[in-house]
This record gives structure tokens, C-alpha cells and sequence, in this order.
């Protein structure tokens, strides 16, 4: 199970809507199709996103008739203006494109050929980078947990938000490979269900023991059961150490904090937006109405309801308690540990 | 609209599964049907399960073929077996049930038609208390919040829940009807969406500008909005005032602590388990886990996902700003209020 592969000048991708259920993988040869996918979540996850971005520049490039050269400038800047529009939260999505259009910048021949190898040649290494950022985040997350623990986590942060092994969802994997872990529970992540549809999908093919609650459940979960540490992915980060993440992970760290459980934010170094200084800067996307009245189609509650749905929500950092990166475990101070990160003076 | 009718030795009860779609009422004849019915949540609300209750004893009485005084007795246990049987958590069940078998007791003549007529007229006034508790407390909660207020509410606690005005939602009501309420935002209440089905709906058919959000919503709305209340209803409440109420409720005081907001819970003294000194020894019912895997019967989850599906939290009486009572508004610390209150004494 891929869910991004390039094949030919084309980008396959496995459409998550439709999981758990059906596997249905499609194959994109232009720029709306895939800005489509990830608008309607088809490609989803933050690093995933950015890799789509990054593919589709690429797939832009082999949807060019003309061979003049300014024409396809033109061409692939409108294909990245394209994929920049489809989801605003996520920075991976816009590092990756601004890496793409330096590699345009970059091009000097007028061979439009090369220009597609170049683009393809970048795609698939954010792509392997961020599969080698997992491994990493899997690796130093794992090293934080207890032997035997039990974990909660939220939405998908595994193999299809990722590509790899996953930022959360990876340290879940190796902490699973390495015999540490006892337990997931997995909160189903209203309104679209990542958790329930995706990570508990992941999770029963990989054998891990995981057990799916309602979002409202945390609480008492957490009175009932020992729970070790809560672990989430993120979408952007800020120099202070504010985390954007999928809607209801600030819920998750003041409840953690009120039961004295430690809470994890995993993710690449590619999710921090070093041009920020807090989370009120993020722009969090807010999602059709219908996302949270309707259930695959199915209306649930009365037509014209009003409502409030933001996609992500933002934690503030003091109520993080470590931020699992691709290069190291950054604890608070944030503002500190992010500046010698992004200056990479090691603070080990 | 009345979700419980007495009607000629039936009752005609509202099928709450189906709302917000469809208002079907079913005529009850026999103790079953309403059981039945209370198990699969049609007729739901801890005060209304409540009036249910004693309605079943009144309905199993005209369900009695015998004319021997030993049989009726014999039978009308078993019916009040069969009613405590259905839901676990909510006292007033137990309560209404207690007090129809008192009626049983006391009955003294052969005449079977005087039995059954002494237990309509307790069950008429069980209902008539509940409609009645509903007012009162309306009233003194309404006095709790501020003008041009914004209120989270949670589950539904209104007039389907309680045959009156509602609990949390009738001091809502009273709020709007006296100009102090500006706006309602409603959490879903997953895994049965009592928020997004039934009290959008009754909010809707009121007038009352309301906003339905996701139960992970929450922390981000407090945070955003100006929330000057949280109120809830209660299934059961100890005399240490820990509230055992619908899954989620914990999460929200806890919410709410943290964001400095009034935490109240509004609910008749027939809530009040004066038998129990803590939360700890109120039994909480753990529904079938098909409740979270599907959606109105439509699978949302790979099959034979383990599934922790309480239907209840405690939440701890230190989160709590009031309870609100028909007899009083009762303020920590609850140990004493509530003792003052089964005592009778006044403490304003």
C-alpha cells in the first residue's frame, strides 16, 4: 500500500475518502486532478500534501504543449498557484512548491525535458526525505515512551499522511516493533473519521492491539485507563512552539496536561514555519458545513444548521511537552530549541 | 410535540432514533414495547426515562389478564424488573419505578381498576413534578448568566428529554425568552449525535440562533469565542456532587476550567442518588460498540474494531461551578449543600 507513486509521468494515488472500504487508486495526469484529490482530502496529511505539491508540479510539466520557454514558466506557475490554493494550514504543501519553483528558476536550457527531470528528480526526493524524516521521528519519539505503554493519538499520522512509516503513527510502529508498547486507542477524529476509517485501518494491518474511542470519550479514558503519553502529528509549527494541528488536538493537550499525561507532537522539520513567530499567525482552514452534517453523504442533523468547522485547530506551547523532529527532540524552551534548530547549532 | 402521552390506558411515546427526519409516534400496550424503546433510546433523558418508567407500570397493569390479587402483584413486579432493567445510570428510573411499587403496596381493595388508577395518577404526577421541576430550575439558571450571553451546550436535555421546558436547555430557553441570550453553539455528542438531531432541532422549531459544532471543537471555540457558560444536564449525581451525565461532559468542565468559564450542571432533586457518597459507585453503561462503528446503521470503521464505548462520564464535583436544582442553586462546597437539601433545610 503506496499512497503516492509515480508512474511514467503520472502521479497514482490511493483515494483515502473511499478507505476503509475500498482501495481505489487512480492515475492524475494534470494539475487539477491532483489539486482536486488533496482539496476533497483524496491525499491528505501534511507531509503527503507536500509531496503531492511536489509530484504535481512535475505532472504539470508533462501537460505542456508548447515548447517555448516562457510558456511553460507560465504554464507551471500557474499549476503551483493551483496546488498553493487548495489547502492553506499545511506548510509542507508551500515549502515543497517553493522547491519546485526554484528548480524552474534554476533551469537554464530550453530543453523542456530536462525541466520535467529536474522537477521529477526534486519530487521524489522530498518524497524519500520524508520517509527518511520518519524513520527518524519514529526512532527518538520511541526512545520517550516507558516499556509497556499505552498510547492515545488522534486523526492519521501514519503511512498515508506521510508516505513513510508516519510522524505519530511512527513512533507508535517502532515503539510496536521495539516491544514497548501494550495499547493504541485512537480517538475517531469527527468530522471526517482519520482515525477511525484510517488509523485504525493502518493499525489492524499491522497487527497492532488498538482500541477506537469517540473524541468526547478522552477524558474518561484517561481516568479509567493509564495512559502513558498522547503523541499527534502537526500541520505547522511556529517558532514558539505552537502547534496547528488537526481539530481537536487542543483538546487532547489540555486534557493530558489535566491528567498529568505528557504530550507529543511529532512531525518534520519541514511542518516548522520559521517565518512565524506564534499560532495566531497560521491561517486554519475552515471545511464545508456539510463535512460535519452530513456522514458520507448522509445528512444527520437538520438542513440549515448552522456551523463552526475549522479543520485544525492551534495548541498553544506550553501545554506541549516535547516536539519529536526528523533531527531531534526539541523541549521547551521552543523559542530556544527551534532557534538553534533552524541556526543548526546541535543543542545535545 | 410530547415526546410521552397517556392515552386510555397506552402510551403514545415519540421514537427519538428518528428524529430530526422523521416525528413517528408508537402506541405502547405492554411493558416490553416501552422497555424496548427506553433501551434503544427512543424514549431517552434521564428525567423522561423517569416518566417512562411509571407510565410502563401503569401500562403493564392494563396488560394483566388475571383478576387475583397475587398475579397482579406478580406480574407487576416483573414489570418493574424488566423497566430497572433497561439503563443502568440515569436515578430517576429507579426512583419513579420506587415509588409505583409503593402505590403497589399500599393498595389494599381487591378492585384492579383502582390499582390502575392509582398508578396513572402517580405517573401523571411524576410527569407533572418533572414539567414543573423543568420551570424552576429554568428560572433560577436563567439568573446565573450574564446578558448578551453565549452558552455551550451539550447531548439534549430539552423537552424530549424531559417532557417540560428542558434542564440545561429550559434555563437556555428562559435565557432567550428574557432577552439575555445571544447565541447557543451545541456540541454533536457522538456517538448518537443527541446534540446535532435533537437539540439543534428543538432550537430550530424555537427560533434560537444556535451553531452545532463537533465534540473536538470545543477547546478551539472557547478559545476563539466568547463562551460565558458551559451547561449540562446530569443522569446521576452523588452527594459529594460528582455528576455522572452523557459521555463527553467531563471533557467539557475540564475545557471549561481551563478556560476560566462557568461550569453548570442543571438537573431536578430526583437526580440526586442521596444513597451514593461519590461517582465512583454510579455504574456506568457501556453501550454497543455498533454505536461508534456505525453511522444510522452505515458502517464508518473496519469491521471488528475494538471499540470502548462508554454512554456516561463522571465528571468531578471540584469542576463544577453550580448545580442547578429546582429547590436551589446549590454552590460547592456540594458535601454540604446537598445534605442541607435532602434535610430540607434552607441554606439561602
Amino acid at each position: 500500500m503506496d499512497p503516492l507513486e509515480w508512474k511514467d509521468g503520472k502521479l497514482k494515488f490511493l483515494d483515502q475518502t473511499k478507505l476503509p472500504f475500498e482501495e481505489a487508486y487512480y492515475l492524475a495526469n494534470n494539475v487539477e486532478t491532483i489539486a482536486v484529490a488533496i482539496e476533497k482530502l483524496a491525499i491528505r496529511g501534511a507531509p503527503l500534501i507536500g509531496i503531492a505539491g511536489a509530484y504535481g508540479v512535475a505532472v504539470a510539466s508533462f501537460d505542456i504543449a508548447s515548447r517555448e520557454s516562457n510558456v511553460i514558466r507560465k504554464n507551471l506557475e500557474t499549476a503551483i498557484t493551483r496546488l498553493a490554493s487548495t489547502r492553506p494550514t499545511a506548510v509542507n504543501l508551500f515549502r515543497a512548491l517553493e522547491r519546485q519553483r526554484k528548480i524552474i528558476n534554476q533551469w537554464q536550457s530550453n530543453s523542456l525535458v530536462d525541466l520535467q527531470n529536474s522537477l521529477i528528480d526534486e519530487a521524489i526526493k522530498i518524497h524519500s526525505e520524508e520517509i527518511e524524516s520518519c524513520e527518524r521521528i519514529s526512532s527518538y519519539g520511541s526512545e520517550l515512551l516507558p516499556s509497556s505503554c499505552s498510547v492515545l493519538t488522534h486523526c492519521n499520522t501514519g503511512i498515508l499522511a506521510t508516505g513513510g512509516k508516519g510522524t505519530a503513527l511512527g513512533i507508535i510502529r517502532k515503539s510496536w516493533e521495539l516491544k514497548k508498547l501494550n495499547h493504541v486507542y485512537i480517538g475517531e477524529t469527527r468530522p471526517l473519521l482519520q482515525g477511525s476509517r484510517l488509523t485504525a485501518w493502518e493499525l489492524k494491518k499491522d497487527g497492532i492491539p488498538a482500541t477506537l474511542i469517540t473524541d468526547s470519550t478522552t477524558a474518561y479514558l484517561m481516568k479509567k485507563v493509564k495512559i502513558d503519553a498522547v503523541i499527534v502529528g502537526a500541520d505547522r509549527i511556529a517558532i514558539n512552539g505552537d502547534v496547528a494541528n488537526k481539530i481537536g488536538t487542543y483538546n487532547l493537550a489540555v486534557l493530558a496536561k489535566h491528567h498529568n499525561i505528557p504530550f507529543y507532537v511529532a512531525a518534520p522539520v519541514s511542518t516548522i514555519d520559521f517565518g512565524i513567530k506564534s499560532g495566531n499567525e497560521i491561517q486554519i482552514e475552515e471545511r464545508n458545513k456539510k463535512e460535519v452534517l452530513e456522514v458520507n453523504g448522509m445528512q444527520i442533523a437538520p438542513e440549515e444548521t448552522d456551523v463552526y468547522a475549522p479543520a485544525f485547530d492551534v495548541t498553544p506551547y506550553e501545554l506541549i511537552t516535547a516536539i519529536v523532529t526528523n533531527q531531534k527532540v526539541l523541549y521547551p524552551p521552543f523559542v530556544d530549541s527551534i532557534k538553534l534548530l533552524e541556526h543548526g547549532i546541535s543543542i545535545s
